[in-house]
This record gives C-alpha cells, sequence and structure tokens, in this order.
C-alpha cells in the first residue's frame, strides 16, 4: 500500500471510464493496463475523485473538543464577534489542539488542500497565527494549507491592526484578508487601500469577507474590482460570501458579475440558506465560484461536519443543481475552480499530475453529489493517508 | 440482546439525565438502577432519542436499486409527472423491490414509524397500493407504516380516480391524499369535495399535497380548514409542502396560521431550499408542523438519503434555528410532532411508553441536529432491530 510505483486497478474516472491508474514517485503516471509484475492494488470498483479543496474554513474557531457553547439566533455580526472573543479567551483549549482535530477530519473526507482564516486583531496579535503554521506543518505530508491573516475585528475600527497583518504576512501568511470595509470598518476606500496596499507590498493574493449587501455590497465588489485590475491581480483576488450576488436584482447582478470576471475576483460560498450567490448566472458570465465550509461548530455555528462533498451537496440543493453536467459543476466547485483559485501546481487527475485523490463508494460523480458516500479512501502524493481499500 | 426484560445502562436522555431505563415486554418500564441478577446491556453513554418517526415519502416512487435516471432542472410539476408515469412504467424492478430498499435504509437511520403516499390513478389502479401492502406486511416486526391513498394524476383531471381512491381505502389505506386542486385539477372546491367526502364516507384522515402558491394556496388553506372543522376532522388533517405559507407576507401568513391552528390541519414540510413554510411564527400560532424526506432518488429529485436526523439538520440551518431549544423543536419535527399528527399509541419514552427508540453517538439532543452521528443502535417493541451496542 505504501510502494512508491503501484497500480491501482479496476476504479471508475470521473468521465465514467473503468481502468487501472499508475502511481509513482507521488505522481499520477497515466492509465492502461498494468504490465506483469508491478504492484497491484484494487480499488473494487470504487470512483475516482481529485482531492477535494477546502476552500474557507477557520481552523482557528473550530470549537471541537470542548462543550458545546449554546447559541442564539437573531444576533448582529458586531454582537458575534464580540461574544467569540469573550468565549475563545475563556477556552482552556487550544487552537493547536482545536484546529487539528478539524484537519485531521477534513483529511479523513478526502480534503487534500485546504484555505484557512486566522484571526489577526490587537488582542490575539500573531497567536492564532503561530498556532495555525503549527499545524500546517504537523500535517504538512497529509494536506496544503494556505493561511488568509484575516482582521476579525475590522483594521480600522481596530488600530494597530494593519501593522500585525503586515507582520503576519512576513511570517508566513499566504493571502491578506478583509471584513465588511462599510460595516465594520466604516470606510470602504480606506479599508480596501489597506489591503490591496499590503498584497502590493508582499506579492501575495487577496480574500475579503464580505457579508455587506444590496447597492452597498455590490459598491464595493466594484472598488475591490477596480484595485484587482490596476493592481494587475487578476486571478489572486476572492470575496467570499458576496451575499450581494444572491439578492441583486438579475440587471444589477450581470452588470456585476460581467466585472468580476473581466477583473479576475473569483466568489467564495459557503452555501448558505439565505443570499447564496446564485450560481448559473455568475458561470454564464465567466466567474469562478468555489465553496467552502467556513464554520464548522464554532461561535458562529453549530453546524458542520467538515465534508466538502456534503457541502457540494448543501450548494447543489440550494440552487437546484441536478443535471449529470450541473452536479459535476457542483463537484468542481470543490476540486477544481479551488484548485485554480488557489493556484496549484499539478492538481487533477491527469498524467503528471500529484497524486492526490480519493476513492469514494459511488458509481458515478452526480450520485457522489447526490447522496455523498461516506466510505473514502485518501492518498496524498501517492500515499494513503485515510481508509483503508 | 433480545431478551424480553432487560435494562440498559449507561445512556443520556434526551433532557440529559444519564440514567438506566429497564425494558419488558416491548414497552418501557421505568428509570433507574438495575437489581441484581437482571439482564444488563450497556449503552456506552449514548444518547437516547424516542423512535424516528418518517412524516411523508414516497415507496413507491424510489429508484435505489436501478441505474441514475437523469434530471432535467425547469420542468413543470406537469411534465414531472408525464416523465415520471413514463419512466416508471419502463422500469422491470418492481416498487416492491425498491421500496423495501427505503424502508431498510430507513429503518437503520432510527425510523419507527412511516407515512408513505402511493400512487393511485387509472393507469396504475391499485398496484402501487398493493405492493407497499406487502412491504408494510414484510416489515411489520420493524417498522410500522400509515398509507395515504394519492392521486398523483389528479382526481377530476383523471375521471375514474375517485373511485379507485375510494376502493384503496377499503383496501388498506389509512388516509385519503389530495393534490393541488386548482394547478391539476381546475376547481379547488370540487376536487377539496370529493377528499372529503371519500375521509367522512371511510372515517379516515386527510394528508394533501399542496404546491400553489400566493394567494391561490392560501385561499385553498382555508377551504381545507373549513372542511376539516365542519367534519369535525381536526387533529387528521395535513397539508404536506404548502408553500405558499413560505411565500406569504407576514399579515397573511398570521391569519391562516390562527385558521390552521384552530381548525387543527397539521403542516408537513420537507424542509425545502424556497418557500419553506417558516417554522417560528406557525410554533407561535400553535399550528402542529413535522417534517419528511419526501422524494428520495427519484424522478423528481436526486437527492435524499432517508436519515431523519440529516432532514432535522436541513431543517435547522434553512431556519436558523440554533439555540438549545430550536434544536430541541427541530428534533420534535421528527419525533413528537409527528407523532401527534399520525395518532400513534404509546409514543415517546415514558414509562409504559413501547419501547421504539434510538440510541446515538451524541453528548446531547443540539449536538445530533447539529451534526448527525452516523452510528445508529435501533430498537422496535423492545428488539434490537439495527446497529450494535
Amino acid at each position: 500500500m505504501t510502494s512508491n510505483d503501484f497500480w491501482l486497478t479496476n476504479l471508475v474516472t470521473p468521465s465514467g471510464e473503468r481502468t487501472a491508474m499508475n502511481v509513482a514517485a507521488g505522481r499520477i503516471v497515466g492509465y492502461g493496463t498494468p504490465p506483469a509484475g508491478t504492484t497491484v492494488i484494487d480499488a473494487n470498483g470504487r470512483l475516482l475523485l481529485p482531492s477535494l479543496i477546502e476552500g474557507h474554513v477557520h481552523l482557528d474557531k473550530v470549537l471541537w473538543g470542548t462543550p458545546w457553547p449554546g447559541y442564539r439566533s437573531g444576533t448582529t455580526v458586531k454582537e458575534r464577534i464580540a461574544r467569540e472573543k469573550a468565549y475563545r479567551t475563556s477556552l482552556s483549549t487550544p487552537v493547536e489542539t482545536r484546529g487539528a482535530l478539524l484537519v485531521e477530519a477534513e483529511i479523513a473526507f478526502g480534503t487534500g488542500h485546504m484555505r484557512t482564516h486566522v484571526d489577526i486583531d490587537t488582542d490575539w496579535g500573531l497567536s492564532n497565527l503561530e498556532a495555525v503554521l503549527k499545524i500546517r506543518e504537523r500535517y504538512a505530508a497529509q494536506i496544503d494549507i494556505q493561511i488568509v491573516a484575516f482582521p476579525q475585528s475590522g483594521i480600522l475600527a481596530s488600530p494597530g491592526t494593519a501593522d500585525l497583518l503586515d507582520a503576519a504576512l512576513r511570517e508566513g501568511a499566504d493571502l491578506i484578508g478583509g471584513l465588511d470595509p462599510a460595516y465594520i470598518d466604516g470606510d470602504p476606500k480606506g479599508s480596501l487601500d489597506i489591503v490591496f496596499a499590503l498584497a502590493e507590498k508582499h506579492g501575495k493574493g487577496v480574500d475579503i469577507h464580505l457579508h455587506e449587501g444590496g447597492p452597498l455590497g455590490l459598491f464595493e465588489l466594484d472598488l475591490i474590482a477596480e484595485r484587482t485590475s490596476a493592481l494587475g491581480l487578476g486571478g489572486k483576488v476572492t470575496v467570499s460570501h458576496a451575499y450581494c450576488l444572491g439578492d441583486a436584482a438579475p440587471d444589477a447582478l450581470a452588470a456585476t458579475a460581467e466585472t468580476l470576471a473581466r477583473s479576475g475576483v473569483s466568489i467564495m460560498t459557503s452555501a448558505p440558506e439565505q443570499s447564496m450567490p446564485p450560481l448559473r448566472p455568475l458561470w454564464a458570465a465567466g466567474v469562478t465560484v468555489f465553496c467552502g465550509n467556513d464554520n464548522i461548530r464554532d461561535t458562529w455555528s453549530p453546524f458542520g461536519t467538515g465534508d466538502l462533498l456534503e457541502r457540494a451537496n448543501i450548494a447543489a440543493r440550494q440552487q437546484n443543481l441536478v443535471s449529470d453536467a450541473e452536479l459535476h459543476a457542483a463537484l468542481n466547485l470543490i476540486t477544481g475552480a479551488t484548485a485554480q483559485v488557489m493556484g496549484l501546481e499539478g492538481y487533477g487527475l491527469a498524467p503528471g499530475d500529484r497524486a492526490d485523490f480519493v476513492l469514494v463508494d459511488a458509481p458515478a460523480v452526480p450520485e457522489t453529489i447526490a447522496s455523498p458516500p461516506r466510505n473514502r479512501v485518501v492518498y496524498k502524493a501517492g500515499k494513503l493517508v485515510a481508509g483503508t481499500l
């Protein structure tokens, strides 16, 4: 099973072909018939998927391994930010422990790559970053982790945070984050200027949490697109959530979608029940949309398991993606689209790609999204990291 | 494990008490400390839930055990009815086989009671009823099944169907169904008069599929409530889906909710992504709302597993039920509320109740709804029917 050069026989590819796959030195060599004398592992007819990709998760927020915190509905975002700070400060279980449990669960579900946001502010300093850097190091053989320095308490609203973000980017964060430039920082232009200045200074990408709705949110998307184009950051900028797209009238949506596509700004959605960005018109305009699990049993939400196939299932149900092509597109939300946004080298199932893949008990991709199979056999760089064949 | 008189020790009740439960002769005797010399089974700290109840499912429609049918979005209800008829007619796998697979899956998930709708029309005749009666007989020791005679092709729209519904109620159906009296039958009053006349004639309850939106749907709810009161059928009439409640403005919703509560008409929802009846105002008005899985991988929908805890999770997410009280209420959607609507005798976890229950790997009810645990240990009438302790 841990041989460096082997054939996985009797598997079904995402396009429906029954074949065998040759893996060597951590890469996919090709497909065909195993020659005599090679190591052969029978996949027993399982479906082959590329490694799943977590596009947005908060490893420092998850509360696994701690008691149930209790929840209240009807609270504002600012109340929830304050509540989270107080609650997490009271916890004795560190980020390194809590986050590791979620990373392990995601690995077992087949996640091979992850983008996580870490809270940076004047209370936390860089402590969340440091904890997640340790988690990244510890699980480096099983999962690749991208880190976004996320100003959960705002930037202008929390003086000193800009310097901490600057330090975070020097010390290992891969992208600069942002948060509701009007609601939190009170200054859309000023807040975004800081974010993009830091991106330019460090040559890093951007991933901004934008919950603001209606014309305000659409206006901020325009500001983000402008700055993306001006700095040549097309393809490296993401707006997470973008509920304003879910609420927009068709004409406004079409105009903004065109702007996002032209400037190369992608959209991350956790497929929320309210105000989810509508996939079909965004796809039609050429906007890259991808998914992430976002909050998993933290102070923000009691829900979630860390399973990205479940997330794709939720996205498909939310937007009534039912045809085979649409269900393949739902899988792409947690595979190819996210890989493109994260700039992953050698991602995929083509010869020469990294041997990061999952085998699932399902006959084909549509069934996999419609009712995600429980058992997963997970390989990273050609090595079995979870499940058993 | 199959002893007739035993104690289950080391379990946690829904209210959070760690205790032991005595079961004898298929009933719950009580809680406390097992006396010496009795048969003791260690529940290992699992959470005790009452048997889950499937409030709405279509055993004759499920396509498990047959190839993936392929789906198209954007079709009308009438197109889907016609498509279903043609597709199911072409199938060689009978209802008895397909439906049994779903019943077995539900039993394994902890479903101990089920209400299923069977298509009755001039093409099918009573064949779907006959097949589901056989399934009911076959699984009688594991699950109790209530059958609704459902005019999927309409009543007035399909002359001869009223007589078949009459025959179905004589031959074993427990309730009379109905379907979109305006869209399908073209005559709300005429269609509902037939449904309620059959209910009165046979002394049976009513469960009507109502997809019609806006003022039309609300008007039909009034007609249904009127007839329910006039015939003294309060508590025995359900409207399934009722999307019109999900679309209604607050004032209209409040007025209709008051009418439903007063007349004793309950609402079944599968917690759809669009137009789900809003639970909080319905609960506040005293309307009984319950959940069902509805279509599971049939020609109508590619989604679903048959797991009612997953359905309660979907309902909770759709309506942001997050407090402990709200998450308990979400569990009630698939337990107590449905039991009340289905008129189940001896349902529950009190001394004297039937020993129909599930043990799950979760510390408490809120966690069980927030991320449904996979493993289930299922008892029916005091006998283990699925899972292992």
